[in-house]
C-alpha cells in the first residue's frame, strides 16, 4: 500500500505517520518525488489497515499495491478449478458446459419435457428457478419446495446435475438437498450473510455477478464463499448495468479474459439475463465461447409466451438446437468441446 | 400497457393478439399509425402480463402506461407520510432530522460521547452499525447484539431514537428489540425476503437505495415493504455508481424531487456514503437540505483515525456541529427548521 | 408517438391538446385506459414534433412509436450494405475484413515493416493516426500530413487500402485525398458540423460510437453522415465507459446483433481501443467474429514500448499473427472467412 | 508515477526498467514489499511517459501520483479566479451569477421580452442558442448568425453580457465578435481542435463537462484552453449520463466540492440540462447554490410549447421569478449574495 502525502506536509505530519506505521507492524520505506512524497507501508495485509491512513488529514490518496484476495486468486492457485458434479459432468475441464431450462420451473410435464429437449441438444446441466428475486411484489415469486422435487426429478430421469438459486440464509439446507449446484443471483453478491452460508455448504456453487459490481469486488465475493470452506464454486457474468437500453442489461464478456487472468476459477456466461432479448442471444452465446467461456447458463421454454417469468428471453426448444450445433463448432474452433 | 406491433405484422397475428388480450380480461384497443400499429391493453394491473406480450414474435416493443408501485405512490397517497419516533421525532414534518453517530459502534464509552456530542449539535437520531456489510471477508464486521446494547443505551442516555442496519432476515426480531428505526442497507436493497421480514416488522424501517438501483426499482423494493404491512418508511439515497472516480459514488441528488414527485415517503440523505471523502460532506449536506431532503444520515467519529469501519469519511464532533450551524440557515432559507 | 397525460386531466385538457395535434397536420387517436389516458399523434414525422407536446403541462409523458431515424435503418433497406474499397476489399460481405496497424505513425521504415507483417498475417486495410486526439494537452498530437503521406505510400506498396482519423472540419479534404476510409473517433461521435463534412465526402467513412453514446444516439449521428449524401458508412465499437474498472473501457458485443437488427451498415470491432490492455485482446477479438463482425481493427506496433501513442494496447507483429489464425477457425465456424 | 511490477519479475528484468527510467532523464526508486516490488519513477513530468512503461510485460500497473493537468489546479494558482464581464458582472467572486435565456434563440421579439423578464428577476447574463447540436439530423440546428445578431442586440438593450455556444473552429471568430461568454457545449468537450481554438480566443469560455466525462478528463480539457492562452475560464457540470432514466441526465453536485478542492476555475452550474424536467430544475437550483456553486445557467421561455428546442425544460417567466427569489434566500445563507 503507497500513501501518497499533500503538498506541504511537514517533517512531524511525516514522522508521525511512519510511526504510526510501526506501530501497526509495518515498515515505512519513503520516496521523495519532485512534487509528491509518496510512503510504501510494506508487510502482509497491510492493506487491510487502509481506512487508518485514509482517515489522516495529510495524506492525499491511498494506493493499494496488492490484491484484496487471495483464496480466489491465479497467485494462490496456478491450475484452473475443475469442478465435478454428478453424472460425470466436469466444469472448467475441456468440455464447455451448456446449462439449460426455464426461468421458472412450472408444471413437472413441462419441465420434463423441457429437460428432454435441451438434453437431446448436448445440455449437460439442467436449470431451473423455485426460488424468484423479482423486482416487483406482485410478480410470480416461484413455487418454491415443490419446483425443488420437480426439478430432482427431472434431472434424475434426464441423468442431468441440476442447478438452482438460494435467496434466503433459511433455505440453504433445502436447496442443498435438492440442487447439485448452488445459485448466487445478482442481487445477492453482497448479501454477505448469505455468501457466508453457502459458503458451509457441501454442493458446489455458482455466484453470479451484480448489475453494479465490479470484478474485484465480485472476486470478494467469492472470497467470502471460500474462505468458509467451499472451494468448488464457479462465476457467473449476466450483464451489468450501463446507459445503453436497447438490450436489457449490458453482457460483459470483457469479463473472460479478466476473471482468467486473476482468478482459477471457471467462468459461465448467462447470455439470457445479460441481453434480455431472444433473437440477441445466440449472437452473445458464440461470442461467450469463442472468448473462452467454461460454460453458458440458457433459457428454454417450449410456450414462453405462457412462462411464468422471463419469456421474452427465452428461446424455443428447436432455437436452442440449432444454437447448440453452432457453439459445437466454436469449440473447436477453440480447441474445446460442448 | 401499449404494444407496438413489428412492421409487417399480418391480420391474423393482429387478431391472435387481440383474443389473447381478451382472454386475459382486458380490452384491445389498436391505433394503426402511418408505420406501425400499436394496441393499448387497457384494464387493471394490464402490466402483470407484460412478459406474455413480450415474449410474442409479432411484438416489438410493449410500453408500460401506469406505474408498477401503488401503495408507495403519490397517487395512492396526496399528503406526505409522516414518521413519529420516540422522543416526539417526526420524519417527513417541518423539521429536517439529522441522524448521525459512528459507521461502526466501537466501545461504550466512544459512543456515548459521540452521542452527547452529535446531540448537543443538534442531530435528532442515533446512527451506529451493529452488523456491517463488508466488501471483504478480512474487514471488521461489526460488534453485533453487543453494539445493539450499546447503542440503546446510548441513545436512551440522551434521548435520542436510534437507527441501525440489519443484514439478515434471523437478525430482524433482535434488531427491533433494541432499535427505533430499522435499516435496510443498499446492498439489500433487492434481498427481497429480507424486505419481506422488515414488512412485518413493528418498527419503522429506512430503505437505502442500491448502487445501481433506478428510482422506479427502489419505489418496487419499497413497495415489498408496504404490501407487506408497514407504513413506516422512508427512504435514503446514499450515492449510485457511475463512471466518476473522483468521489466514491455520486451522490444524486436529483432523487430528491423525484421522489418527492412519484411517492408520499420522506426521502433522507447520506452524503457520506455517496461521497465518501469528509471535505466534500459539509457542500452535499448543505445541497440536499436546500434540494428540499426531509433529513440527512451523517458519519461522526472523534478519532476518524481509530474508526472500525469509515474513518474517512467521518467528520469529527467539531467539523459536525460546524455544519449544523450553516445547515440550520439553509433550513430556514427554505422554510423548515432543523 | 403516444402521449400519456397526467390523471386528472380535463375534458378541455383534452380538447386543446388534440386541437394542437390537427394544427400540426397529424392525427389524434384517443385510448381511454383504466388509469390514465393516452393520446396517438397519427402522421408521418410526428415524433419531430415531440417537444412540443413533451412541454405541455397535461402532459406526463411521450413515448416514441416509430425510430428516430431512416436512412440508417434495416426498414429502409433490407440488404446487408456492401462497401468497396479499392485491392477488391469488400466490407458488408462474406470476408470479415481486419484493419491493423500503429495506432499512431511515427517513421516512415517502421509503419512499412509493419504493414508489411500485418498484411502477410492476413491484414486486408492498414490503419494508423496521424491526426491524434489526445485527452492531454501535452501529449503527443500526432504528424499530421507526415504521417498521411507515410501512410498512403505504405498503402500502395503493400496493396491495402488505408483508413486514418479526421477531427477537424478543415481537414476532411487532407484526408480524403491520401486516405481510402475516413475515420470519425469516438469523442466526435456529436461533433455533428463534422459529421456533415464527411457526409459529404467522397471516400467511406468508418463511424465510432462514442463513449456515452446509446446505440440510438450513434445510428442517429449515422444518419447526418447519410442525409449528407455519403451512403458508404461502416459502423465501429471501441469500448463505452461502464463502473467498471479492471479494462479501460467495456467492448459492448451486444452493439453487434443490435446493430445488425437495426440496421443494413456493417459492424466493425476495436478491441484494443475497447479493453485497453494487451493480453485481453485476442479474446475478444474471438469474441467479435463469432458474434458477427464484418471487420476488427486492431493495433500492432513492433516495439511497443517505444509507440507515440497506445503502446499498452498494440499487439507485437507475431501475436497478431497468432491471433489471425485463431480467427480464421472462427470465421469459419460461422461460415465466413477471413 | 509508480511502477507495481509482476510477481515474479526478475532481477535483470528490474535493472533493465531502472535503466530505461535513467535513459529518460528520471530517477528510479525501488521499494521492495512482501509481496510486490514498486519503483517510483521521479523527475517533472514522467507521467508523461507512461505508456513506455505500461507497454512493459513486467510492469503490472501504473500509478499516476502527480496530477496530469497543471494551470487549471489550485496548486497553481492558490485564489480563485474571477472573470470580469461587460456590465460589471463578476463571475467567480461574492455573487452567485445566474444566466438565462432560451435555448434557442427564435424572434427577436421574444428574445427581447425574454431578456428583460429575466433581467427584472435578477439574471446577470443572457443565455441563448444561435448553433445548435442536436442529437437528430432531423431536428432545429439554429438560426446561426441572425440569431447571434439578435443576441449581441438583447445584451445591449437590457445591459446583460451574452453567453452563447460554438460548434465549429471555423465560427469561433464570428461568436467571439458577438458573444461576451464562448461555450463549449457538453458533445464537444474533447473536440480538441475546438479547444484550441477558443484557447486563442480574446473572450471568456464556458467549458462544459461531457456526458461521460470524468472531472479529471474535464480539468485537462480545461488545460487545453488555458495552454493555448485564455485563462478567462469557467466549468459547468451540466449532468453525466449514468443508468436511471428518471430524469434526463444526472446531474453532479458533487462536481462542485470537488472542483473547488482541485481547481481555482469558476464552476457554474446547468440544472436545465442537466435533470431535462421543468417541475425538478427549482429543487436541484438551490441546491447548487447551497453547494457553493458560482453559477447557474437556466434554460427560460414565455411559450416552452413553441420554443425550438428544449421546451419540455424550460421555466416560465414567472417560475424562473419565484425561484430567484428563493435563490436569494439561500444564497444569503451561505454568505453570497445573487
Amino acid at each position: 500500500m503507497m500513501l501518497t502525502l499533500k503538498p506541504g506536509t511537514s517533517k512531524a505530519q511525516l514522522d508521525a505517520i511512519s510511526k504510526k506505521i510501526e506501530d501497526l507492524g509495518f515498515s515505512p520505506h519513503i520516496t521523495h518525488g519532485k512534487e509528491v512524497t509518496v510512503i510504501g507501508v510494506i508487510g502482509e495485509n497491510a492493506i487491510l489497515t487502509r481506512d487508518i491512513f485514509e482517515a489522516m488529514d495529510a495524506v492525499e490518496a491511498v494506493t493499494p499495491i496488492s490484491k484484496p484476495y487471495k483464496l480466489v486468486s491465479r497467485e494462490f492457485k496456478k491450475d484452473n478449478t475443475v469442478i465435478h458434479l454428478s453424472h460425470g459432468v466436469q466444469v472448467g475441464a475441456e468440455h464447455v458446459i451448456v446449462m439449460a431450462g426455464p426461468c421458472s420451473v412450472d408444471t413437472k410435464e413441462r419441465l420434463l419435457y423441457t429437460a428432454e429437449a435441451v438434453r437431446a441438444a448436448g445440455a449437460k446441466v439442467l436449470r431451473g428457478g423455485a426460488f424468484k428475486p423479482r423486482t416487483s411484489p406482485y410478480a410470480f415469486q416461484g413455487h418454491g419446495e415443490k419446483a425443488l422435487r420437480f426439478l430432482a426429478e427431472a434431472g434424475k430421469l434426464t441423468k442431468m446435475p441440476v442447478i438452482t438459486e438460494v435467496m434466503n440464509v433459511n433455505d440453504v439446507k433445502l436447496v442443498e438437498e435438492y440442487a447439485d449446484v448452488i445459485q448466487i443471483g445478482a442481487r445477492n453478491v453482497q448479501n454477505f450473510d448469505l455468501l457466508k452460508a453457502v459458503g458451509k455448504a457441501k454442493k458446489p456453487v455458482l455466484l453470479k455477478r451484480g448489475l453494479a459490481t465490479t470484478i474485484q469486488e465480485w472476486l470478494m465475493s467469492a472470497e467470502y464463499i471460500m474462505t468458509n470452506g467451499n472451494y468448488n464454486l464457479m462465476l457467473c457474468e449476466r450483464g451489468i448495468r450501463t446507459f445503453e437500453t436497447a438490450t436489457r442489461f449490458t453482457l460483459d464478456l470483457n469479463a473472460i479474459p479478466v476473471i482468467r487472468h486473476l482468478s482459477h476459477l471457471p467462468i459461465i456466461i448467462d447470455p439470457s439475463h445479460g441481453v434480455g432479448v431472444r433473437e440477441y442471444i445466440p449472437s452473445l452465446a458464440k461470442a461467450a465461447v469463442a472468448a473462452g467461456a467454461d460454460g453458458l447458463i440458457i433459457e428454454v421454454h417450449p410456450k414462453p409466451e405462457e412462462a411464468l417469468s422471463d419469456g421474452p428471453q427465452s428461446l424455443l426448444p428447436d432455437q436452442f438446437a440449432k444454437l447448440m450445433a453452432e457453439l459445437r463448432s466454436i469449440a473447436l474452433a477453440v480447441g474445446r468441446a460442448i
